[in-house]
């Protein structure tokens, strides 16, 4: 609840519209800011000669270009200043823990990782592992510790981006985690995790092509099947932060058997380990619990349906109309501007073919406007580490930006 | 985009704040207004006090209540002015045009209705017959259309609110209909329209049990499915305004055809005509496009259930299940705080029943807190005129409200 006085918030948020201008144009002229934002020049002017003050913003000369020198001086573009504070992005994956550093103009300035089965650890010891790669991780960056403004992590599973609780992940060895606190008690600064698929609609909010789409969602498929969703230019988590589980979506009632302990979820066709299951009777049986084996055995298929194979054609077939299916849903229920395949297994031509376009089109709302636009984005794992810095970033409340002293959750009210 | 200087954007939205936390109140002292907007005190009785200037807030005693005896002086409590302004709310079903009009308190103050078969007339008729029934629903609040100052019209179909284009509805003879342009050539004041599930959704948040919650959706089983979803505080249409459809959300894959043309739409196994459908080899033929038949095989349906059919068990087992299903996959995606139940049709125990529950229960996201509260809420009409009230005085500009000379999207920005 707001209980400071009024100009204060407004000041608050008009810095941040501002922080949010220059981070989305890279480098920018202070009254382009004002055209972009509304808000008056002389506004913008006294807000960016604070954000200076503050170290959050610097002054740069334009390049050289051919009107500018006919108007005889050279254009002061405002940009954000990296040194002005760095975070931690996290990613915590079945065969993986990867950490970067992130400046506070985006930049990776230091990276650590460690391959670990992560789910086989005691919780204990993948705290351990967890802090000793930031550390790592700051050490390359040149950044003590507790110089860190923020930590954030992404992982899959069910979590809740409020509290920081995993309440279920494929890579936690126990339900109910809560990791943020966990990890809060190793580091000075706040700490926030995300299930990794909110992680990478932030990821493309912040860094990718969803920048400046009002609305749109990310669709990651890897393992599982993940989403997340910007409506009216906010992620939306919903009531209990456990939304866009699009992966769990039931495509049939009482259909196949899901990892989750229910049945029909779009996951249960479409997730590797469903194509491999389905494909027991054409390939050697593989270790489903090995993501490697898992990789190795999604090679052999994919080969398999390049030879002409009946069979392996068959699964890609249903596993595209199954997407299809579970994307027009998302659009009957959401209706994206845009939606964002996201991850390397949409490098997979034969999974994410035509029949999953005309799956999406035939079962999508067929009138008004045409539907959302399709985009695949392949980042890799930058993706994930990238977004859970975003999350860091996001999480940052003016009295860390501005140095205020009064407290209250400011970033959940300005970005209300 | 903003364009006027930042102080009366802080002061409209204020203004908004204040009249927002009187209109949930009913009547409420400045104080408490303070404390639950956390607007500092001294913001508050200025900001009051201008709206009172404005007519648009009035004093009233407290009733006497036994603390306040003790205190020695009642306390002033504030609420609408319920004269300070007029709007229609216009609710097109297949066989009938009702308007009602609204104070600024919400209260009803005239009404009209036509029974019509509303698709069955050419368009030029049907909004003649929209305008005479404002006419005399005016003339019997004593109020000059000229003096409305907005009308809002709630209509099943694909809907665009931003632009009041009707893309396709069971209610109009063509689609594409530009229903707000046509009947603002009737009227001076500003007309708005949406999907009638929408319109639901925006009474439940303004005058119904979805007051204060911040994250819940309505589903609404009349003719069709209808659906409408508020995420943060503000209701979500999406990047088209054809989000929410849940009656066209697919719960099988070439499942059972739908009167939308695509099939294995959750309409397909719920609404009353695909009952009726099912029921053919127990019940005599039903005239599914007349709205009174279908009513009178539902009821006919209803009672073989209840004496033992097993034929009519199993359909109305069937739709409540797919119905649990279409719900999982709201709260999968959305994961809203609650689900409110809208609509008549919610009487009929033997749809609504344990087994919609359960398969909600078994299909939905097993983790973390409990899953959403299910309350059902049954209004009958009232429900969309007055949500199209809310409809129109939610559209309207801060210039309407507060009178103010410059011209700019007020209600959009201070709704952000």
């Amino acid at each position: 609840m707001l209980k400071r006085v009024d100009s204060d918030w407004l000041r608050d948020i008009n810095r941040r519209r501002v922080l949010r201008e220059v981070r989305k144009m890279g480098a920018v002229a202070r009254v382009d800011i004002a055209d972009a934002t509304g808000l008056s020049p002389a506004t913008v002017t006294v807000v960016a000669n604070e954000l200076i003050e503050h170290g959050l913003l610097e002054e740069a000369r334009a390049e050289t270009e051919g009107d500018q020198r006919r108007r005889g001086r050279p254009r002061v573009l405002l940009r954000l200043a990296p040194g002005a504070l760095r975070v931690a992005g996290v990613k915590l994956a079945e065969h993986r823990i990867s950490v970067i550093i992130v400046d506070f103009a985006g930049e990776t300035v230091g990276e650590a990782e460690t391959a670990v089965r992560t789910r086989a650890e005691p919780l204990d010891a993948l705290i351990n592992l967890i802090e000793e790669n930031i550390r790592a991780a700051a050490r390359q960056a040149r950044v003590r510790p507790r110089d860190l403004a923020g930590i954030g992590i992404a992982l899959p599973g069910y979590v809740d981006a409020m509290s920081g609780t995993a309440w279920w992940s494929p890579v936690l060895a126990e339900p109910e985690v809560h990791l943020t606190t966990l990890l809060e008690r190793r580091f000075t600064c706040p700490v926030f995790a995300d299930n990794d698929a909110n992680i990478a609609t932030l990821a493309e909010l912040w860094f990718g092509v969803g920048q400046g789409v009002r609305n749109f969602a990310v669709v990651t498929v890897e393992h599982g099947v993940g989403m997340g969703m910007v409506l009216d230019g906010r992620i939306r988590r919903g009531a209990r932060g456990l939304g866009a589980e699009l992966g769990h979506m039931k495509v049939a009632l009482d259909g196949a058997p899901c990892r989750c302990g229910q049945r029909g979820c779009l996951e249960a066709y479409v997730a590797d380990y469903a194509l491999l299951r389905r494909a027991s009777s054409i390939l050697p049986d593989v270790d489903l619990s090995d993501p490697a084996r898992r990789r190795e055995g999604l090679t052999a298929l994919t080969a398999l349906a390049h030879d002409g194979s009946n069979e392996a054609n068959a699964i890609f077939r249903e596993a595209a109309a199954m997407l299809g299916l579970g994307m027009a849903n998302l659009v009957n229920i959401v209706d994206p501007g845009m939606i964002i395949l996201s991850g390397t297994r949409f490098r997979n031509e034969l999974l994410f073919s035509d029949i999953m376009a005309q799956t999406l089109r035939e079962n999508s709302i067929p009138f008004g406007p045409p539907g959302p636009e399709i985009r695949t984005h392949v980042w890799g794992d930058l993706l994930w580490t990238r977004g859970a810095a975003a999350l860091a970033l996001e999480g940052l409340t003016d009295d860390t930006l501005f140095g205020l002293q009064t407290t209250r959750t400011g970033a959940a009210l300005a970005g209300a």
